[in-house]
């Protein structure tokens, strides 16, 4: 396959129909090679979840007592070991006291944080979500993460989406809506490397969703902050401190704050934090009481013996872009020789997190998914990225390097290509 | 302090008070001893802990990969590995492909169970519980483990009480509740060594819960196999298998099944372990994954290299006997030398499990929790084995032996005694 010079968008009938016969020959061989390759996990490969090995002989026999005593194999501590607390807190910029771990997965913690707004109310006096006449939103910059409509779609809470722009959420849109509309309860909101478009939000922003006027007097920012220290560059920024934000803007309940380490050691069996103020922390504390006895508190001892430092966890997050930053080099590289000029796709050049995001042409989101498909490489399917898993412009394609080896990366992206052009150039000919 | 050979139920005016004097010289001395003692905790001691020591540099480096090749280190495999999967699911008499391993807490996956029946309905086409008109309730057997109760209070669910006697819930009663009424939608039960009562129920107790009819078609019996294996002495009974009964009576879906290593390993970082029918399963893991994207599938894996079969589990459980079964005989024999024949307490002699019932004379309950306190032993609050908190008798005080030293659960149980003595003698001295 050979990259064409041409810009699909422009180019005349026979140019089309031409350049329309070189790719679909190219896409037949392609579909002999046989791949079976996958571009849809966002999932550490196996040489970053060796980086984390040590943890597979620790805490280590004999060692068990937490800092103060603690026996971390009996039950107890709601909130997980001072320790444990204290250094992620650093690590997410939220006080010791304001921290709790809880767990393996941080989907959980936001999942079971939304269902107790819907059951329970966001605190004392406020009316349950669930039984506000008429229901409730969450405003979702899009693209954005699935599993977060996921859980919203559940809990029977609408969706709004609100477009992504370079430095976050579209302010004008989003400060709009939530002063007019009281239903609306709260926004999504990834601050650093955000998943699929890497966008990291700026203070400026963030000041802004902290002080903005809100016609629902218990709006929440759902601050998942996922990718805090995945970068795939030397600078190494801060996310802004959401909570010291919105205490600042009066507003010291408005945001609450979701982290983990599943892209830091494993995934699966790594722990995942809950940040707010003392009384949306008060507030969590009261629903984990209902529901557990206390975290794994052993695997938090585990974790404070390989990473007992902030130095320590920086130093990891360096190996691990040491693995991937090549890979995302090599998909930038073949996206830009194969598509570049072409007019048929945009694409984000992420300095951190985990994924590229790829806007095609309107309406061939879909088509270049079953394509590669066709040819054995699978892609997260259209849409997964917006709410209800609709693309109102059928045009995003999320793009995850990490797991793959960087020859399978190379491989499917170029595959990738040519089904973005393919695609483009069948509805150039349908149109023309 | 000595015995009183004096039933205080019948002994005269003059007799009692000669016997009150007695008694408070005995608690005043005790008071100044300054005790701090705890027969709260239904909790493992460290020595039993120890037992699975072990399991703190487990898996080891270079071990992460499942049976089938599964790198427990990443994401994914919502179920739990099959390896553990198939040796717990024999352990709770339930087929590996009915049983999900989801946590360190088996009370975390009944709240989440509840909570989705009170969100979602029990399955398809059945109206969620917190949208039936007028509310709905769970029979609760009485008394029993606070925590059952706590969860249904939190999620607005009605709470029924019903005797329990020697072979379970008073059949009796729960047939005909449940027959008359359909907003009663479940019962809770502990089939082995029951919190506090130590009764297992008979097969044919457990065969009428499958088979009664029921006027809610979507009844559930909420199966809490905390201790399946804890014996305390060499008889080692199966717990009824409520899956199979349930399923022969045509009535599949009607019971759930949790159970946990929290008291086999380690208390707070085991698994645990949800089971049931088929559509049961699918239904669990349908929210399960909206919550998740897995369990610890490491910690499955350092468990099964701990106790790779029944056997190790078994040796297991009688190392934990033997450590805790003295304990009991301990208890047991100081309420015999101080209570029998004083007419003030009745008590139940457990075969397993983690707990002593202690009836005293009605409406002194909270007087000898409050007595034991200002001596400084702390016991489980008066009422806490009941729905609401709230014992209709104030008679109900559990008793948990395991945690603390064997002097301790001497030195406390001894407390406690003269505490029932006296609270009675002050009972019958206020009534004569």
């Amino acid at each position: 396959m050979s990259a064409p010079s041409i810009d699909v968008t422009t180019a005349d009938r026979e140019t089309l129909a031409a350049l329309h016969a070189d790719l679909q020959a190219d896409y037949d061989r392609l579909v002999d090679r046989g791949l079976r390759l996958d571009l849809t996990r966002g999932k550490p490969s196996s040489a970053q979840l060796s980086l984390s090995d040590p943890l597979l002989s620790l805490p280590g026999e004999g060692d068990f007592t937490a800092k103060d005593g603690t026996d971390c194999r009996n039950y107890g501590g709601l909130a997980g070991i001072e320790e444990i607390r204290e250094l992620w807190g650093q690590i997410f910029d939220i006080p010791t006291d304001q921290v709790l771990e809880a767990g393996n997965s941080s989907l959980a913690l936001m999942h079971d944080c939304l269902t107790n707004f819907v059951l329970n109310g966001t605190g004392a006096g406020a009316t349950p979500w669930g039984q506000v006449e008429g229901g409730v939103a969450v405003l979702c910059p899009v693209p954005g993460y699935d599993r977060h409509f996921t859980i919203l779609e559940g809990l029977g809470i609408r969706m709004i989406n609100v477009p992504m722009t370079a430095t976050g959420p579209d302010m004008e849109v989003v400060a709009s809506l939530v002063a007019g509309d009281a239903s609306i309860r709260g926004i999504w909101g990834m601050p650093s490397y955000s998943n699929p478009t890497g966008v990291s939000y700026t203070t400026d922003v963030a000041r802004r969703l902290a002080e903005m006027p809100t016609a629902a007097d218990d709006f929440r920012i759902l601050w998942d902050n996922a990718y805090a220290v995945h970068h795939l560059t030397e600078a190494e920024p801060r996310v802004p401190d959401i909570l010291t934000l919105t205490a600042e803007a009066g507003h010291p309940d408005r945001a609450v704050v979701f982290g983990s380490t599943s892209k830091i050691t494993t995934a699966g069996s790594g722990m995942s934090f809950f940040g707010g103020s003392p009384a949306n922390v008060a507030w969590m504390q009261k629903f984990l009481s209902r529901r557990t006895i206390g975290p794994d508190k052993l695997n938090e001892l585990r974790h404070f013996r390989f990473l007992p430092d902030h130095l320590h966890v920086q130093e990891l997050m360096r190996r691990h872009r040491e693995i991937i930053a090549p890979k995302f080099a090599r998909v930038l590289e073949i996206l830009d020789e194969r598509l570049t000029g072409t007019g048929t796709a945009v694409w984000t050049t992420p300095t951190g997190g985990y994924f590229i995001s790829l806007d095609v042409l309107p309406n061939t989101a879909s088509r270049v998914v079953a394509l590669a498909k066709g040819a054995g490489v699978a892609l997260t399917p259209a849409g997964a990225t917006f709410p209800y898993g609709r693309d109102p412009q059928d045009r995003n394609i999320r793009i995850a390097p990490t797991f793959p080896s960087p020859d399978d990366v190379a491989t499917a992206t170029e595959a990738l290509t040519l089904c973005v052009l393919l695609a483009a150039t069948e509805q150039r000919l349908a149109a023309a």
